[in-house]
């Protein structure tokens, strides 16, 4: 049972569970266990609890304090994502900021299936939801839901700007680990990512070409999310610009395919080429040899802010599109011997 | 029942139960338990109630049914695993069978601290949840949660046998690979794994040496769940037992590892010796060069089965303890050329 005040000033002061032990002649303890029905405790001891909190008109059970409030104290999150990877440090996050606003959080998977998705957010009208996260794994913008309740997009926006959606800044991303390659003193550089059709590869292109400028000594090299692209582009730049001192890659898995490429051709890695990764997804990232250096895209952060924004609009206030800085990781893989 | 329409027009009047009834010529009492799935009513005419309400996008309260029903239709999920590799998979098979069911399911992501998980278990109670799944990232028991009401373990089990786990079948799984390495014809076989402290690594020893036997040419070799681990497993194997000719590994990020290192010493795979994962882990099974013949631990599944014995209990049923068995899936590291 949730034992808490529910909102600063709902009129008269809120009873509390001490009222309640007291008025009971018992601990906090024995009569939180009674009131929750948990724990090993006497009937009659339940009974005596129980009676004093229906003469003290406690208000500890949730549904009770949803009815008298009009709120529901739950939110619906929908992912499309089932893999989860994107979005579930996305849903932790702001899960996290949601349960500090004492809201629940119900879990839509819809598995990318608009008729699932569909279904879903009945189900969440019908309960009387007071809000609901939307999420995914690609960062491309996606159509709105369409409900009458407060709605954030986290990581994957919406198409309309009359929306909140909290996003993350690929460009600031990348331009930060391009100027890292750049303090290194490398001046050859190549970048290699993923599909040109996916806006985040093309945004992190977009941040690491604004800060290397001529330093860039071929165009991107898009391609797929993987590391066996990782280990192709390497042997498309042999060929191209056998002179590159530095790879700036629009993923983990790229940069560790990078990597592997490198050592099967014996070239060294920072020595020879030093090589960069985007995501900092720790199976790829640390297991690559040598570990990457990478930008973290602080996607808990992310849900967190998304969280908070709901909350926001929840109580009535204002909330606006942000983006979240994801933050430069420095690993051996720059920084090596 | 509240009647509220989702979907396009929200601006006009929400579709009412009445309009159902008139829709499909019947009384409220009749439309309400065709919707409601009660009373004695001839099928024709609960299909004609349901045609009117799906035509007129009719959407029942869900906080209405529940006051009625004495249930919330809503099942609280504790998992210890933010992280979320195994715990996911589990909570979206369960979540497919819950919601099949029509429950709605709360998330609660406990981050293995129990101040957290003791937090979540009040507030679960508070919302009066109809039941519980606990779940997490370990096959290793847990102590049971506290509460009266219906709770199933899933992946993660009880340590007391009179709660409800469904588990995976480590020792199935592994003797399933182990069978398959022997019908290649090898008979020189290491396994390697992960640390000897948790149960998963202990029990798929144990499935693979039931199969084995002496076609085991060394001790099992305990080490952590990692690529680095299996690279220098192989460097082991190399001096203690140079002529095995295959290597069944408890995870995929041991058996990746393994691959790698058996190429860095110019030895082929599977043509030399035969290389297995467990875990079916695409970002690992499917980059490792060759991809591996694995075991998929069918964790969706395992969610699904724990949310059936879920709702079983809820309805005042009997559910037992069971376990799900992986299956086995053969890529290039054994079948390969």
């Amino acid at each position: 049972m949730t034992l808490e005040r529910t909102g600063v000033d709902r009129g008269a002061q809120p009873v509390r569970i001490t009222d309640v032990a007291a008025l009971a002649g018992v601990s906090i303890g024995t009569a939180s266990k009674a009131l929750n029905g948990t724990g090993q405790l006497r009937d009659s001891t339940r009974a005596r609890v129980k009676d004093a909190a229906e003469k003290l008109g406690f208000v500890g059970d949730a549904r009770a304090r949803a009815l008298s409030s009009g709120r529901t104290y739950t939110v619906g999150m929908i992912t499309t994502d089932s893999f989860g990877r994107f979005s579930i440090p996305v849903l932790l996050g702001a899960e996290d900021a949601l349960s500090a606003g004492q809201m629940a959080v119900l879990l839509c998977d819809t598995r990318d299936d608009h008729v699932r998705e569909a279904h879903y957010l009945r189900s969440l009208a019908a309960r009387g939801v007071d809000g609901i996260i939307v999420t995914g794994r690609s960062a491309d913008a996606r159509p709105p839901i369409d409900v009458s309740i407060p709605v954030v997009y986290a990581f994957t926006p919406s198409t309309s700007a009359d929306d909140v959606s909290i996003t993350l800044d690929d460009e600031a991303g990348s331009a930060a680990v391009a100027a890292h390659v750049l303090t290194l003193g490398r001046s050859r550089v190549a970048v290699v990512t993923g599909p040109s059709r996916h806006r985040s590869a093309e945004r992190r292109v977009a941040g690491a070409a604004s800060v290397l400028g001529s330093r860039l000594v071929t165009p991107p090299l898009f391609g797929e999310w993987s590391e066996r692209w990782g280990r192709q582009a390497v042997d498309v730049l042999a060929r191209q610009s056998p002179d590159v001192d530095a790879i700036v890659c629009g993923s983990d898995q790229i940069a560790r395919g990078v990597c592997d490429r490198l050592r099967e051709l014996g070239r060294s890695v920072p020595g020879d080429v030093a090589v960069t990764g985007f995501d900092d997804w720790d199976v790829m990232a640390l297991a690559s040899r040598p570990p990457l250096t990478t930008v973290d895209l602080r996607l808990e952060e992310l849900g967190r802010v998304a969280g908070q924004a709901l909350l926001g609009l929840i109580d009535g206030g204002a909330a606006a599109s942000a983006s979240v800085a994801p933050a430069l990781v420095i690993r051996e893989s720059t920084a090596g011997p």
